[in-house]
């Protein structure tokens, strides 16, 4: 089966997502991409609507930001795409050399997302990337170190949006590009 | 400046690691491929080069195993140059539904490297992608997790090998392709 339009690669990318309940705990319904990276079709498809978003948007990007961990599986493929670099945003005492670091809360305590000093520079354009939007917490982090280097963010983009927990108000002003929503 | 061949692709990849010593602590050079994800030209030559040892060695292929976090940088980019599916091996407790796990030893402790029980088939041929080679212990641990699962394992591929760590031969007899060694 071929995916030609957005529409027939959309639910290409959806039904390569499953669903697993009471993961990682009770009451939690888990969205699975995992058969999105082993189908190379729908990894094509997931790759090609971020490209076609950034492109119809006219976005001008210099780099591609991605989040440890799953947010590496998908944005270097779109950096790639675009031409441009990938900067890893990363949990705290993993990047070597100068670092920036800006704490968010966890469901108990907090933690650190950190980005090495010299991986962006002021004015550069930069996009957001991870695998999923839930409360939000760890892409306003990746927001802040952005906003502290004071790199210019043109949006953040995931591949599932999960709209009850209402992540993309907490980024606002900064565009949420999902590509599924739950 | 242009990257033919492959010693002029090596250059380039090896031009774009740089080294930290005594990260994470005293006595330990830290090989940073940061610079190598920053550089979409550097990033295109590690997969060109993956792509290159793949077509020439005329490995079979039908899955790429890539390693949290660093082997999901450059996994899903060479399993998309190949046509084939990606699969993740995470660290314990990341991955819903039936797993199958393995324990390694860390410096101190243990950590147990884990996959979706459905991630891989009987018979089928995988390559294993990570960054570094260091001790070999998280590229043993994923070995053995493809043993259980009977996979027939067509080699480990890694960016950087420590020759000094030796752990090449702790991974015996399964072929290690590296494409800076120090």
């Amino acid at each position: 089966r071929m995916a030609t339009g957005p529409e027939g690669k959309l639910q290409l990318v959806q039904r390569h997502v499953r669903a697993f309940p009471d993961f990682p705990k009770k009451g939690i319904l888990f969205r699975d991409i995992c058969p999105i990276l082993k189908s190379p079709a729908a990894l094509t498809a997931v790759t090609d609507l971020f490209e076609e978003h950034v492109r119809s948007r006219q976005l001008q990007v210099d780099l591609i930001v991605g989040l440890d961990a799953r947010g590496f599986l998908f944005g270097p493929l779109l950096a790639q795409r675009l031409g441009v670099g990938f900067v890893l945003v990363r949990k705290k005492g993993k990047l070597p050399g100068a670092t920036v670091s800006v704490a968010y809360d966890l469901e108990y305590g907090t933690a650190e997302a950190e980005i090495q000093e010299d991986a962006v520079a002021p004015g550069q354009k930069v996009l957001i990337i991870d695998d999923l939007l839930a409360t939000g917490g760890t892409l306003l982090a990746a927001c802040e170190l952005m906003k502290k280097q004071r790199v210019d963010i043109q949006g953040c983009m995931v591949v599932i949006e999960l709209r009850d927990l209402k992540g993309a108000d907490r980024l606002k002003p900064h565009n949420v590009f999902s590509l599924l929503q739950y």
